[in-house]
């Protein structure tokens, strides 16, 4: 089975190789797009090459004028039949465009429009290299080292390998006290904002739209720590609550100087700080670009601590499998 | 007075000529970085240089790699006194980038940051041809007639000289009934969401942290309508209100599915439709981009009159201006 996994990845790197790549676009809807915007974030603040992030159906309705054989494509989607998804895999790959992605599922409707597609595991005991998030970062750091080789690339392929395992499982642990607090303490709110910023963004929106207002009811929204101060903080008061993210990246200072304010107006904040998280065996320089898979990993347990409290699991959807849309 | 806006208009347009632009970063904060999300947008459909829209902390923070000597940068603040945006400013200047943009005050810092500033009028008597809208757009026109020359842009040109003043006041005076009904039906909600894509996902997201949470104290979210599907639309309910804009662009499909769906379920919902408007005098194929312009205008009046429904004035602030942060 890993070997699998291991011969998709090679297959996708061995390619890069024998292309000129002129920009990257990560496509994917939701949570699966949200999981990609850490890596946009990287290729950003390391690269001299031009990467976004688009919600699938805006990039196959108004395809970037850049999409071209030049570019590089990368969608994911976990039961690998996103409908929006899919087009745009079609869409890219009939420009000539390199197209690599991931699904749980092979040979679904994704797994057949691309043409690297990479299989990951899921659920608790998937080892972290093999994961979703684990096999995007691979794909991503190989690529990255490809087009501008750095020794500390190889250093964060041998973290995936063999450390974060035990960083989110010793993270895990270390903060199921609190999320089972904020399980309880939150569980007649109606409304819950989440903040962050750089590389941690992406985790706040995925918090607000999937955890918080599909699977909990619960109305939300991903503020950016550094809008924060240009129209959104006027609604802090006393009985909003807020979850504010802290990063480990360089744009930490935003997060900081956000909580600052919002703790002297709010008294219902929530923080998750990277920088108590547990990352023994991740390089220093590295940590900020490890944070976002840490805080991910951490926020998913305070959802399911919400939904205990609330008795209302994670799984019930509404509309979600039940109707055509 | 006229004079002086061509006179700052065109030293910038000529600066562009001299130059060979790699990329575009329209970089601000809050209600002014969301007024240049829609010229990001015709960026990205219309050529083949890459573009982005940033906060200006993130952007200062942690610099995008592509930052250089051949990128246009074009930055606003109202009252050019928004430190992040000056720094965001000097920052670009120091790399050797040219330096575009805009403020309502002369000689203010950001002013002062800027290689090319240009001053904008303000309020309801303010032409629209020397708004900070309408100078935006007449650069943007202007600098992509340059990089890929095309009688399409010369048409947008003579639209907002000629054009857009009769637009905007016959679409405003349109839609007043719409609005006034929107303020007194909606003065009792604690919450109301808005909903976009593509060009005008800016606009949805000022309403929603500008108008909405910053200026009317009201919990908000921009829910771009092609996300809605993954994760947001499970919060629909009969209760929930919804403000939904629908463009005039390549991404009209994703507002009416939205639509189609949020008002089987949701009994609250004010629709922004762009078909509806009097565009007359505005070429057809240019009527994607000029509608979130008109739109982000009919919005401000939907503001006001929930404002004075409220008994809460858009001016009314309890951070900003009061203190320190």
């Amino acid at each position: 089975m890993s070997q699998e996994h291991e011969a998709q990845l090679s297959a996708a790197v061995t390619a890069v190789k024998n292309r000129k790549i002129k920009n990257v676009y990560f496509v994917a809807c939701g949570g699966s797009m949200a999981s990609l915007e850490p890596a946009q974030y990287i290729v950003d603040c390391e690269l001299d090459i031009p990467s976004f992030v688009y919600s699938s159906n805006e990039f196959v309705h108004r395809t970037p004028k850049g999409l071209s054989k030049d570019s590089l494509v990368y969608l994911t989607s976990h039961s690998g039949t996103t409908p929006e998804t899919t087009k745009a895999a079609e869409l890219a790959r009939s420009k000539g465009a390199l197209t690599v992605g991931s699904s749980n599922v092979i040979d679904s409707p994704l797994w057949k429009a691309l043409e690297f597609p990479i299989k990951y595991e899921w659920g608790e005991e998937a080892a972290p290299d093999i994961s979703k998030t684990g096999l995007m970062y691979r794909f991503l750091y190989s690529f990255m080292n490809i087009v501008s080789p750095n020794e500390k690339y190889t250093r964060a392929l041998d973290i995936i390998q063999n450390k974060m395992k035990r960083v989110l499982d010793a993270n895990h642990e270390a903060t199921l006290a609190a999320a089972k607090e904020f399980g309880s303490s939150h569980k007649r709110e109606e409304l819950i904002y989440t903040m962050a910023s750089g590389g941690c963004y992406g985790e706040a929106y995925s918090f607000a739209i999937c955890l918080l207002m599909e699977m909990q009811w619960v109305n939300s929204h991903a503020i950016h720590s550094g809008e924060y101060f240009h129209g959104p903080f006027e609604i802090t008061d006393y009985d909003v609550p807020f979850m504010i993210i802290k990063g480990l990246d360089q744009t930490r200072p935003l997060d900081e100087r956000a909580h600052a304010f919002c703790q002297k107006y709010s008294k219902k904040i929530t923080v998750i700080d990277a920088a108590t998280f547990d990352m023994d065996g991740i390089c220093e320089d590295l940590r900020g670009y490890f944070a976002p898979w840490v805080v991910g990993h951490v926020l998913r347990q305070y959802a399911v601590e919400l939904g205990e409290h609330r008795g209302h699991p994670l799984s019930v959807r509404r509309y979600m499998w039940k109707m055509e849309y």
